[in-house]
């Protein structure tokens, strides 16, 4: 159906709302010049020095939103497959989906459950969907090879990355003397969607969702489901300047409407017994 | 496991990246004052005109993020429930679900399938997860009757969304001279993941994704797999500044880095072959 535009024009103009409320601005800047991160370096301060070196100043509000790899390789959560000894149960699996056991057996340890393992005639290399044992689900128990910097390495999620999200917000905060929040990312394929988007795995001070609940819609009907992922929303725009192949794991997202709060990432997973799909 | 800060800081800051790249900067920014829209609404030129008095200049490369409900109403893809005659289908899953069998019946229209029907206990009403005839999965076949501006109403998704980007893309770009990109959005549930967010479910020149594959990652290795979903990056952030209860349907992006190109929400929907959960 084309568009309909048998209206007079003037119509429609004429309802063109007067009030000059301000709207949104939300404006998104990548860091620029972090370095490779090793084991055991101080993630907090490089990213300090970072921002003061490319005069980003820091404002009350300002949301930093951290691709988990340069959290995960500074905690040391980086395995050599060489070091790993797969199990029957591994070994067993690699052959269904045609993974290297040492990858399964990692997967395996990261997860709870794995909810498909598949492995389609045209791929070289098959897919375990599994539960991580955060409680995200995720491809591969979010076991990943790329961008760690050395061959027959893997990197795993962070051990707790709500809790690496506060330790790094607090060292942010003081050094800078501002109210922050901070959401911690991973890249995630989705069911019936094609293509990656970034998604909140780890948080601090900002919340997960933006319950409208109660809330009236512009109609004056009140709003009973609708409920905004405000970190998934942060998490996916980074994305918008992130860059896989870039060295750009951290943006800085300035102008964000939100409110601090005690949060963690796992009130983003949907409760079992509320999900239709696993 | 707390963050490791037990190698010397100096170590890490010396291998500080000199280069000074221009880091990626992005803005959004929701249009103010939209009125309204009725069936038959010239929806460009009142975007053009809203544009225009907020001097909102509109730049080459620009995107615009439309919440379609403004499409869709427009074209008059608004549906009066009295004028709904429920079939036996509907009448039956409707009992199920203990939803309005007219709205079930929509629905059912406005489907090739009911993938799940499910109604918790504790939920007063149900939900048909359904493919609507688009190729999109989601909660009742985007059938909504939220923001419509009168009761016993529902909203449809327009019945051709590409095209009526198409439309306004054209209509814009030949106001203001410029070549632009838009995005059409619904708000979708997901499976695993509580919360809301919006995704592109039409496109004009905006790629659905960005082929990264044969690329390189920071490490030089090659990239396989990574496809980021630049249309649903752009749809979930403009989440960010549209709000729900807020009559800013219209968000602009400025600084996205995109090549124009013909492109179709279609190439967002997940082949039924390569899915695992439908």
């Amino acid at each position: 159906m084309e568009p309909v535009y048998d209206t007079p024009r003037h119509d429609a103009l004429d309802r063109l709302a007067d009030d000059t409320m301000s709207p949104g601005r939300v404006g998104l800047q990548a860091l620029a010049g972090i370095p490779d991160i090793h084991p055991g370096d101080d993630l907090a301060a490089i990213l300090i020095e970072c921002l003061r070196r490319q005069d980003m100043t820091l404002r009350d509000g300002d949301i930093l939103v951290i691709a988990h790899k340069v959290i995960s390789k500074a905690e040391g959560q980086v395995v050599a497959l060489a070091d790993v000894t797969p199990s029957a149960e591994a070994e067993e699996l690699a052959r269904q989906v045609n993974k290297d056991p040492r990858k399964v057996e990692a997967i395996l340890r990261e997860s709870t459950r794995v909810v498909r393992a598949v492995k389609r005639p045209e791929q070289e290399e098959g897919t375990l969907i599994a539960e991580h044992r955060l409680g995200f689900i995720c491809a591969n128990a979010a076991v990943d090879e790329s961008n760690v910097g050395a061959e027959e390495t893997i990197i795993l999620l962070p051990q707790d990355p709500d809790a690496s999200a506060r330790a790094l917000c607090e060292r942010l905060e003081s050094a800078f003397g501002v109210n922050l929040g901070i959401v911690v990312t991973d890249t995630f394929g989705r069911p019936w969607r094609m293509g990656l988007v970034n998604v909140a795995i780890g948080l601090a001070r900002v919340p997960a969702r933006i319950d409208m609940v109660g809330e009236r819609d512009a109609f004056g009907r009140v709003l009973s489901v609708t409920m905004p992922a405000l970190a998934d929303e942060l998490a996916a725009a980074s994305g918008l300047v992130m860059g896989k192949s870039d060295k750009t794991p951290v943006v800085l997202f300035s102008g964000i409407d939100w409110q601090p709060c005690v949060s963690s990432a796992n009130d983003l997973i949907r409760p079992q017994q509320e999900d239709l799909f696993r």
